[in-house]
């Protein structure tokens, strides 16, 4: 079943193995005219990259990436977009323990059962330089955000229980762990190194913020943006928990606490402000016009050197203990991965929007009096 | 855009407006054969009919489903089944306060810029009656599910803070707030009164257990089996976060605690089993054979009649008290919503699994021996 | 699996069968603000009524639309437009010779193989009748069209062998046959008596012109224009063949005579012309700016009154003759079909197109110099 | 908008420029287990590879194929297959005068209008070199078909206005034209001969043959069987005309000549055969188990030597004579391509009909007895 492509007018197809010859995407439906380079998709690459600092995994890649179509004289051309970045430290080890046992946390047995067998060689398909693909085109579609004027910045909020208590942006690249509260930083390096004494791994709470967002953005039923931002929150490998605004909070507070007043515009005319935001900026699933706030929890790395019980593929009991170099926690890395992944899903759900109306459709095509405004025919409010 | 069809083989398409003239799914991709009569489906409408406690709203509906196509002797014949319910009580009562102003915590705002106006008798298409169609489709889909031995069962885990401490299935039906914990209804009930008396409403959590789950169903990028769950919760109206499993909890625990060791099988050959499950039943993005357990955070009711500070739509500041018949709380009719989006979800995925191997798609057209099984040609394990 | 829908961004969704309580239509993706009422509709429904000459079958149906949601004050809301038809003339009758045999040129055999049973009566899910919904939508379409200034107008080019000459699309309702010319309607009229006579049947060329369309319409790839028209044609039961401009003609063509050459614009900037259309108004898959001439091929009507040879269900050999209120030719009442099945796939297509370029997406969402325009930056042609 | 990407279940997407840096595929949805190297798909391309005869342009190309995903011991893993050729012959030219000015026949000024510019070398994305993609993709699908015991053979019926007289589909291979009837082709080679000197081009009629297709596949509404084979083959530069069976000729057929009888099986429960296939396979757009028969026409190469009239970009009448490696005829390349397009289709649609029946659903699920059969129960025919 083809899961592998994400989006309906802005779409993406991710493709590629953990030690497989590359990775790739193709982004389909980026409007033209776009200025691209291969800058632009790497400084989001880099971000993700392996082996910046001793709290992720020490594979050394560059993952540069190469555009191989849809941009022409520096510029987007409306054809499919292909982006590859090949896999260069595949190093050779021994893959007989993993391909012969199921490690707990992990996909294995599902891929088995699902597919009778699997590419066992560093995670394969569900390892997490499948999430290449993602940034290659999150960093697309920030481009394409930025030029209408929105802004999206996600960070780590949590690790290992310790939460921000304050939020600069401008500071999170300042730690390993992409968190906004340099104190808090501290406390999870002192907090990881006993962690990682221990051969074990920490979990943490990814936080993104949208900013000038546009009210109205989302579709009333299925669709609705919050669903959306959820699904693509929760299709990053290890994501166990998304809320919005306030999320589970909001289930014990009362009506009278939870919702937000409305507040006059600054300008006549101008949008609706909301005197707080409990909402996250998403109601009955179309933006309001307040900043989105989506949070995902993620697991602890599955992957630990400590010994753990499982089975082998014919079901026998034994203890495995999982070498290699995996990241003692997820989320430093997989900050970018939610930036990508909120800034798809916007650009999908702006696009899907623009037939909303149609006044505005006729507008597009240069039929600005062709149809009466609805107020002017009904006389009606 | 056309955000009111869910699912890609088993699919559905809700219609109509909380005041409209009828509400109504079509669902497509139900297998032929299938027995199916108005009494099947009748019983989950009624799960979430109002006016069965005084907990809920008092409009008097009696929502009985009428099977327009796609049912012939009993059976589906795998054509369209078309599902309308008639509105009877539509009041008729003056709505131009809510005409004219935007509700706190509704989706007013958001419907007016998006589409220039609104049908904003009764929250008009974003009002809890669209959930008829869901559960209508969910219904049918319960069947399949059956028909596989496949169970979903959802309750109400907490209201207003307070938590079930025990799970016992066949007592939620003996309060009115379906939860499965006498108990904690009571406490719940008195908390109910007091809140109602203020005038305010309560928020809750409802939780789903899938029973029965084969192993390996869901797909492992894009269409994960807890994205596209958690996409499906999120549609419905009121729900601000998601969690899988341990969910937000799995984020404060450790790679060597959070991981649940496989265990070997009852019988050889036989699924595996697990010594835990924290992962609530999916790793990966793919069912691992252990119930799945999913939540959903459910925001307090928005209408109540306390007085709330909002804006006109001409964004002058005032304050309104809603009137009407609204329910104070959402979960206890949301429950059957939660299970209606599990069940059409996991049918969803279980047939868009069936071409995963190329095995079972030979074995499907009676082609058992055209391919040779993958371990005899390659001679790898 | 869900065949039952058309379309990306504006879609619909039939269903019913010939002899069950209703048919009708889901039109989701419609934009809000369009002037819509049940004679809209009722008039192209019409157009397909069966009973309006002595060339269509008898059954007496009204064929009267209910608009059931998506419409209010007038216009509609943006959200889906339930429409419905209620059959009346279900009159019983003995179906026990079609559903014990396989009727030829019908898709009996198919749909027992493919379900395992069928509705049998009146061709249950693909009887012509489940046009009903598809007209509906068209209506819509056709409304949204006009606003954009863009004709579709459909007419039999050719029944039975005989062409029409002279195309006045003006004299299309003075004939039962919807032909643009009146002599050759003529000779059709004596050849359908003939025919009829003979208890057989014919068939004929429907052809369908597009007026006002801009250029650029249509994706590169698989979602060219022409591919879309076709499906959409092809869709409709009795379509055999379709093609564009000179179509299976062109086969026979050289490039010298077949290329149309390009002519300068009317006004500085406007479009520009073509000094022929041998393309249909398409090329590449896109518009390019001339009428769209699209024809498709249907054949004669399979019930016949006639002795036919075939098969019962258990693969006896008989010798059947269909009774009942069938069409001599297919053709008349097809016309309105095909227009309507053209409309939907333009709006969509006009739809899809929207995101094309970064300029118009800015300006759309009223940023019209966040973008630099490309020539500008470039310093390219 | 997404228009690279086919399929729903077993999809594809194509990317790359004619003189680009590579063309590729993803192929997302191919089972798990299927045998699958290099040499298999390079076979296919190797048909459609560019130099091969005086009837082909010159270009230089290997269009030697590599995998990069999806594939592991020699086996299909079920993620998806990344197939890549990159552009070896990119002579540096002049293209100023192509991207000046807009050549008849192609779709440069819709490009111009939709995307504001166009990537003017060779094509661009419309180039034929696209199909790379599509005949990667058909390779895949090819061995899937094999499994089942299905053949797709497709040959050049008609080159030129000179028929095929008899079809001996072992002998296309000894001729450049595809074609299964020797005379013929000797024939077409006088012909083209003649219409080069001229400096002009030759179309022609591509059919295809598909055998041991088995009955019922096809969805009976909007996703027919051949309403999909039709828009696979409008996919394709080109094709301005399809036609299944009979075509337009059944337009001028009789009911009563035109129904194909259907005949006993040839064994008790067998597939029934029928004494005609005026259908060509298809009736009430599923499969009736007769070999389907389709056609496509393909226009004349549009880039002709010989000197046309057409007009700048900025409006001004020119006269143009089109230099470069052209095919002096489409048709002969093409027929692989419209091999691989039936061929991901009939597979498309063979894995999305595996849902029609419940008995089939519970069969593959390992519950057999789960479902009652539907004539147990209801005790009818």
């Amino acid at each position: 079943m083809p899961g592998s492509t994400y989006g309906k007018l802005f779409t993406f197809t991710t493709w590629g193995e953990s030690h497989g010859k590359a990775l790739g995407v193709v982004v389909d439906g980026c409007p033209a005219g776009l200025p691209l380079c291969e800058e632009d998709v790497q400084a989001f690459l880099d971000r993700r990259k392996p082996g910046q600092s001793r709290y992720a995994t020490k594979r050394a890649e560059d993952d540069a990436v190469e555009i191989l179509s849809g941009v022409f004289d520096g510029f987007t051309t409306g054809t499919p977009i292909s982006m590859v970045v090949f896999n260069k430290d595949q190093r050779s080890r021994d893959y007989s323990e993993i391909a012969s046992c199921y490690r707990p946390g992990h996909a294995d047995y599902g891929f088995d059962v699902k597919y009778g067998f699997r590419d066992y060689r560093g995670g394969g398909r569900s390892s997490g330089r499948e999430t290449i693909g993602r940034v290659a085109a999150g960093a697309v579609a920030m481009k394409i955000l930025a030029a209408l004027g929105i802004e999206v910045h996600a960070y780590a909020e949590e690790i290992g229980g310790i939460r921000c208590e304050t939020v600069d942006l401008s500071l999170c690249g300042e730690n390993p762990f992409y968190m906004p509260d340099p104190a808090a930083a501290e406390r999870v390096r002192e907090a990881a190194e006993k962690r990682m004494a221990e051969q074990d791994s920490m979990g943490g709470i990814i936080a993104c913020q949208v900013k000038n967002m546009p009210a109205g953005i989302g579709e009333p039923v299925f669709e609705k943006l919050d669903a959306n931002l959820s699904r693509a929150l929760f299709s990053i490998g290890a994501v166990k928990g998304v809320e919005i605004g306030d999320g589970f909070a909001a289930a014990r507070s009362s009506g009278g606490r939870n919702n937000d007043p409305f507040l006059p515009p600054d300008r006549e005319g101008g949008p609706l402000k909301k005197a707080s935001n409990h909402a996250g900026g998403i109601l009955g699933g179309l933006s309001d016009g307040s900043d989105i706030l989506i949070r995902a929890a993620v697991k602890p790395t599955p992957s630990i050197a400590k010994e753990q019980k499982t089975v082998t593929r014919e079901g026998r009991p034994i203890t495995i203990s999982i070498k290699g170099r995996h990241d003692p926690m997820i989320v430093p890395r997989a900050v970018v991965v939610v930036e990508a992944m909120t800034a798809v899903t916007l650009v999908d759900m702006l696009f899907v929007g623009m037939t909303a109306r149609m006044e505005s459709v006729c507008r597009f095509f240069g039929r600005d009096r062709a149809v009466p405004g609805r107020a002017e025919e009904s006389g009606k409010p």
